[in-house]
């Protein structure tokens, strides 16, 4: 009988017992991140980023819509195959999601984990379906460079300058069907997870996020190796969310004090989504829709095509709000770790 | 083996093959509340609203952290004995949540339904334990009157009238533990739920939200009764979470022309909290902490001194933010249902 036996690991982590499948994907951004690397890879770029809408708010509703859309017709099912949604964004209460993915009528769990978001959806999607509780479930995240502006720092139009430490909120939206069974055009299982708890250096300074969740991702990391009694060498590649330029060797150094060298593998989506010489997005790309449309477009492509067995994924969120940097409380990080490995014959 | 079969019930509901029990909980409230019908009731009542913080957000938080901190002490167990915590509250980016919880330890998974989070956060706690996810999960949300007003509305210090549709966002906030085993103080079991659908009634009224959640109210309790082929009268009491006095009479208006009367047995945490004649608080009670304080604090007793053995806990939110009302959109509702039962001998 189901649940009969733990399938917990360590102190925070999850080995499924049933392993889950992700199906299908899709991605979509907007014309920056298509010009940028891997701009030939995702699913749909926008003319501009408003995308037919009447305000940025509603261009990153509709970007959920399409992503979750498009990855429903590439997996061939409806939305009422879907038991549930998972699905969360940036944005204050979350309206992305609600106005996204309203006229579905999927049943939703809104989750929130800043950019760690599409780790969370991702591991609460792959219990549902792991635990019995649906057959298939779908799980979408979405950023916008201009609401995320306008929600977390300063108008656009201001015209604020911006330091080299600051990184720049990827417009996109990444969804991701997820099923027990496994599909024709299968990408990847999900096989285990491991979730983070929030870890605060006291750092404040919310345009150096990847300084303030660096030591999440690491302390994530760490009890992931610990948990699976794994080391790095196990996975091809070690991917995370946001951290860009600065927070990428944070963790770095961080991961080496605890004993991990992750360097020949690790890899930021933050990194790969912009060209940092040519697109002047500084430190990197960040956001819930970075990691999102980064595993869509380019990291489950990589596991499909059986390049990667195995990656740690691995997004990372910095726990703020305008009212909480308003009131000087520092920028705690939570990461999430995602088991991700190639579909076997 | 662990989840070779489903347990999915209809369309959006499940059944759990592994009951999960609710070991313990607490409630924290401001002095409002301890001065309404259910005061005595409270494990903890504030002398004030601040809690002694320096800010609304801060105190806010303060109430998550007590709540979990009472809930522990009495199920007798450790953070470290968590493994997971469900946690939310309303503000934008979950800030209460955050900065409540952060010293714990326990590896967060942040969900947020508006009003309806206690419900989400019950949900996705009784799957991760009866799933063989965790042995051990802490479930908390929470509200606050100020903050809520300042993050939604006007700020107090304006001094607004509200009109008498409007309700008042309860100060407090309730922790439960879920446990795979029967504790010997256990309260309750949750054996199975009913996951909402966002449903839109095209309403725009921030200050009338009973009647933005009773149309999403109705669809998931309409739903709970198709999915489980079950009757009004298979439940002792039927509980939302903060309806107030508009929205009930629309629920039962939209439930009767479904075909169910839920009229003799129905129950909102809202109209249960505040004694609307003396206490000026309009339509009732409402927010995150509302159902879940009053799950803790009454509705948990009565399950356990076996007054009442079935429960239908369906708290309810409203999705709107401040972004989404000045921009015009609709505040769609969404509510989740929780089957609760008395403790079997």
């Amino acid at each position: 009988m189901s649940g009969d036996t733990l399938c917990t690991l360590g102190s925070q982590s999850v080995k499924l017992r049933r392993e889950v499948y992700i199906n299908a994907s899709a991605s979509i951004v907007g014309k920056k991140e298509g010009e940028g690397p891997l701009g030939l890879l995702f699913d749909m770029v926008g003319e501009d980023d408003m995308f037919g809408c009447e305000t940025w708010e509603e261009a990153e509703s509709s970007l959920q819509k399409d992503a979750v859309y498009m990855a429903l017709g590439k997996a061939g099912k409806k939305p009422e195959d879907m038991r549930y949604i998972f699905a969360g964004d940036l944005l204050g209460q979350s309206i992305a999601t609600s106005f996204g993915i309203m006229n579905y009528g999927i049943p939703l769990l809104g989750v929130y984990g800043a950019c760690s978001t599409c780790g969370e959806a991702l591991t609460l999607g792959a219990m549902a379906v792991s635990g019995g509780f649906a057959e298939n479930v779908v799980c979408v995240t979405s950023s916008h460079f201009a609401s995320a502006e306008k929600e977390f720092r300063f108008p656009l139009g201001y015209g604020s300058q911006r330091p080299l430490s600051a990184t720049w909120t990827v417009t996109g939206s990444g969804a991701f069907v997820l099923g027990r069974e496994k599909e024709e055009a299968a990408l990847a299982r999900v096989t285990g997870m491991t979730v983070g708890k929030i870890v605060d250096f006291g750092l404040k300074d919310s345009l150096n996020m990847g300084a303030c969740m660096a030591p999440a991702a690491a302390s994530t990391i760490a009890a992931h190796f610990i948990d699976y009694n794994s080391q790095p060498e196990d996975y091809d590649k070690i991917v995370t969310g946001d951290l860009g330029s600065v927070g990428q060797r944070i963790l770095l150094d961080l991961l080496r004090d605890k004993g991990y060298d992750i360097s020949d593998r690790h890899m930021d989506c933050g990194l790969e989504i912009f060209d940092a010489d040519s697109q002047d997005t500084h430190a990197g790309g960040s956001g819930c829709g970075c990691s999102a449309v980064t595993l869509s477009a380019y990291i489950l492509k990589q596991l499909a095509q059986k390049n990667w067995k195995k990656v740690l994924f691995v997004p990372t969120g910095a726990l703020l709000s305008k009212t909480s940097f308003n009131e000087g409380q520092t920028v705690p990080g939570i990461a999430h770790a995602v088991v991700l490995e190639e579909v076997l014959a």
